[in-house]
C-alpha cells in the first residue's frame, strides 16, 4: 500500500522483520543510484541484499562462453528469496521471471519502470492531498488511493519505460495524461492498445478513466497539465530543435499550463532537459521528494515480497 | 556436518546466530556466482559479509608500486573474523593464511576446490540414500556419513581444482573414481601420490577406499558409472578430437555407463561440454540440485568457523 | 572517545544497535582496503552499510552528462541515515556536506584524512601509556586525553592529507612534530597559518600546545623524534636524490632520533618509503596495529553518527 512507508512514520510493527533471514538478489546489468533506493528497505525490514552488477555474473551467450539467462536465472533463484532486476530488453525480465524459483521484481527493463511509476503516484498524490488525509486513509487496511480526477499530468520526451508505465497506471487513478514525443519516438502500439482497450472496459463498467492524448506538440501536451514531466528528447542533437524546444519549456506557462504547475524528472538530469531555474526552484519542483519516494514505495514493494514466500 | 542445512529444514536453534557481529571477508580475485551463495549462508547465521573484488584491494607486485599479499592479508585479518578467498595459484591462500590473524577458507584456487567438492558430495549422496534416511542419521550427533560402496564417478575433462579435491575426498566415502584427461592435462603427480598413500593407509587400517582409474578414454573412465561429472576437454579446439569426444558423450550409455546415470557438472557450463537433451534432463542431470548444494554446504562452514574464534 | 572501542574490549552495552535501521553510505571513488575497517563497525552497532564507488553512481560534469555532486548529495542524503565519503578534491566533500541531509563524515580528501588521524593517535597514545592506564581513564566520562608533553613524531615525505591533518590535532595534545617535505612539496600556508594561530591562543590561554618545526631535511625533523611516520618523497623518482633518501633513512638514528624510536606509516607501503627491516620489525614498525586502530577509530566515529540522527 502507498503511503504505508513515508517520512516521519514510524516502522509499522507488523512489518518489522518481515524479510528476516530473506536475501534479495539486486541484479543489475547497468550502473545506478538505484542500490541506495534500495539498501535501507531491504534492511529496515530486516532482509539481507545481494547486489550482483554486470561484472559479477557470466551473463551472455552461451556460444561465446558466457552463461545464459536460463541457466544464471535457475540458479540464481535457488540461492535467494527474491531477485531486483534491472535490466536492459524486456525479455530478459520475462527469460528470469520464468526460470527463477524466486519471485522476480521488475526494476527496469527497457519496457517498463514499475518502480519509478509509484514513487511518480505517490508524489503526485502528495502535491493533491494533504498528508493528514492521506494518513487517516491507511487506517482502513481495506481503503483504495482515491481517484483523482481532473488532474492532468503532462509527459514532454521520448517515449520510454517511464511513460509506458504511467500510462498503464494514471488513467484508472482518473488522471489524464498529455504526451508529446518528437516525431518517430512515439509511444508504442502495444501501450496504445492497451490504454485504449482498459478505457473501453473502464467506461463499460461505468469506472472513470483518464483521457489520454498523444502529440508532437509540447504546448498541445502541458495544456491544462497540472504535473509536467520532461526526459531527453532524441532529436535534441539538432541545434534547430533544441531552440524550439527550449523556447517551448519556457513557454509552459503561456502555453496553458496550469499556473501553479510542478515539475517533476527521475533524474539523473541532463542540462537541456530543464534548466536550474525550474529544476531547483522548490515552490515549483518535485524532484528530490520523488527521488526519496522510490526509497518509501520500494520499501512497500518489498514488504510484498516478503509475504511471498 | 553435511545435510544439517538442507532445502525445507529449518535453521537448527542452536546456530541462530553462531555469526552475529562477525564479519567475513569473502575476498575474490575472479568474478563469479559464487557471492550468491554465501550471502544467503551469511546473513542466516547473522554475519556480516563483506565483499572485496579485485578492484577494491591494491594487491600486487610491490616493486610495481601494488601492495604484498603479506601486508594485505596482515591488514585483512585484524579487521574480520575470517576469510574466505577465491583466488588463482594456490600459493597466494597459504600466504593469506599464513599471514592472516583471521581464519582462513579456500573458495577456490587453480589447485583445490573444496566447497565444490562438499556441494558435490552432498549431491552424490542424495542422489543414493533416501533424504528420510540422511535426515534421521543426523539425530545422532556423532554420526558419520555411510560408505557409499560400490558406487563409481566418472570424470570427463582437464585435470583441475575440482577433481583434484573430488580425488582427496571420495574414496574415502567408499566411491570408485574413473578419470579420464586429455593427454597432456593428467593429474598432478603430488595428488596420485596421495590418493595411493592413502589407500595403503587405509589398507593397513582396514578401512574401505574407492579404487582409482586413470585414462585417456572417457569410455574406460564412464564404464558402470552411476555419475558422470563434465568439464572442459582443453584440446577441444581441434576439430577431429571435439567430434571424437562428443561420440564419446553419445556413447556414455552404449559405452558401459550404468543404464541410470546421472550428470554434474559446477556451470557454467560451456555448449561443447553437454548438450542441452543431458543437461536440461531432470531425471538424468543434478546440475541445479548440486549448485543450490553450494548454499548448504557454505552455511555448514560458515557454522564451522563461527565456532573457531 | 578513542579507546571506547579496542582490541579485546566488549562491545559498550549503551552502543549495541546505536545504527540499528540506519543504513551508512558509503561513497568512495577511489579502491582502497578502507570498506574492510569499516564493514565490521557498522555491523556491530547494528547498522547497513551501502558501498557506493565510482562505477555506481554517474557523477561527473552535467555539461558531459554526469549528475552534478549538488544533486546526487541530495539524492543520496534522502536515502540514508548518513554519508561516509573518500573523496577526491576537498570542496567535493564540502558541496556534499551542503547539500545533503544526512551527516557526512570525511573518510579522505585530497586535503585532509582525519580518520587516519584518529588512528594515529590512537596508536601514539598507546605507544606511550600503558593499556590498563587508558582503561581507567575510560571509567570517567568526562576524562580527556592526557597530554603527551615530551613526546615527537617526526613526518618524512611530501605534505599531504595525512600530514595536514596531523598537525590540526598532535600540538593541542602537546605533541612536537618535526616536518620534513621535499622542496615544492611544503604544507599549505593555510595550515601552517592555522598551526600558528592555535599556538598563539594556547599560550594566551596557558595551555600547552606542541612546538612545530618545518625542514627539507629529514635528519631536522627526526632528531630527538620518538616516532617516525613516512610517506611518499615525490620527487624521488630522480636516482640521486633517493640515494641521498636512503641514506637520510638508514641514518635516523646517528641522526639523532631517539633510541627507541618507532615507525608508523599507512599503508600501503612502497619499497622505497622503507624497507623490510624497519617495516617488518615487531619491536619497531607500529604499521599494522596503527591499520586494525582504524577499525577501532571508526567504531568511536559510527557511535557519534548515531546519535546524530
Amino acid at each position: 500500500m502507498l503511503f504505508k512507508y513515508t517520512k516521519g512514520k514510524p516502522l509499522p510493527q507488523e512489518t518489522q522483520g518481515i524479510l528476516a533471514g530473506k536475501t534479495l538478489a539486486l541484479l543489475f546489468t547497468k550502473k545506478s543510484l538505484v542500490p541506495v533506493s534500495v539498501r535501507k528497505p531491504v534492511g529496515c525490514l530486516g532482509g539481507h541484499p545481494m547486489f550482483l552488477g554486470a561484472n559479477d555474473i557470466q551473463l551472455g551467450d552461451p556460444k561465446k562462453g558466457g552463461e545464459s539467462w536460463r541457466d544464471t536465472s535457475q540458479v540464481v533463484g535457488s540461492m535467494v528469496d527474491a531477485v531486483f532486476a534491472r535490466l536492459g530488453d524486456h525479455s530478459e525480465i520475462e527469460e528470469l521471471a520464468k526460470y527463477s524459483s524466486a519471485p522476480v521484481v521488475n526494476a527496469l527493463t527497457a519496457k517498463f519502470h514499475p518502480m519509478q511509476a509509484l514513487a511518480d503516484i505517490m508524489t503526485i498524490y502528495e502535491s493533491f492531498m494533504p498528508k493528514e488525509e492521506i494518513m487517516a486513509l491507511l487506517e482502513d487496511p481495506d481503503a483504495q488511493l482515491p481517484i483523482l480526477h481532473g488532474v492532468k499530468v503532462a509527459w514532454v520526451g521520448d517515449a520510454n519505460n517511464i511513460i509506458n508505465s504511467l500510462l498503464v497506471c494514471l488513467p484508472r487513478l482518473g488522471i489524464s495524461v498529455g504526451v508529446a514525443t518528437p516525431a518517430g519516438y512515439e509511444i508504442d502500439e502495444d501501450i496504445q492498445e492497451y490504454v485504449e482497450a482498459e478505457a473501453a472496459k473502464a467506461q463499460a463498467e461505468g469506472r472513470v478513466y483518464g483521457t489520454v492524448v498523444y502529440t508532437q506538440d509540447p504546448q498541445v501536451a502541458v495544456n491544462k497539465a497540472h504535473i509536467i514531466v520532461t526526459d531527453t528528447w532524441v532529436s535534441m542533437g539538432q541545434e534547430a530543435e533544441k531552440q524550439a524546444r527550449l523556447d517551448a519549456f519556457k513557454g509552459f506557462q503561456e502555453g496553458g499550463a496550469m499556473e501553479d504547475w510542478k515539475f517533476m524528472h527521475c533524474l539523473p538530469r541532463k542540462l537541456e532537459e530543464v534548466d536550474d531555474e525550474v529544476f531547483y526552484n522548490e515552490a515549483r519542483s518535485l524532484v528530490f521528494g520523488e527521488a526519496e519516494n522510490r526509497k518509501w514505495t520500494a520499501m512497500a514493494v518489498f514488504e510484498e515480497v516478503g509475504k511471498f514466500n
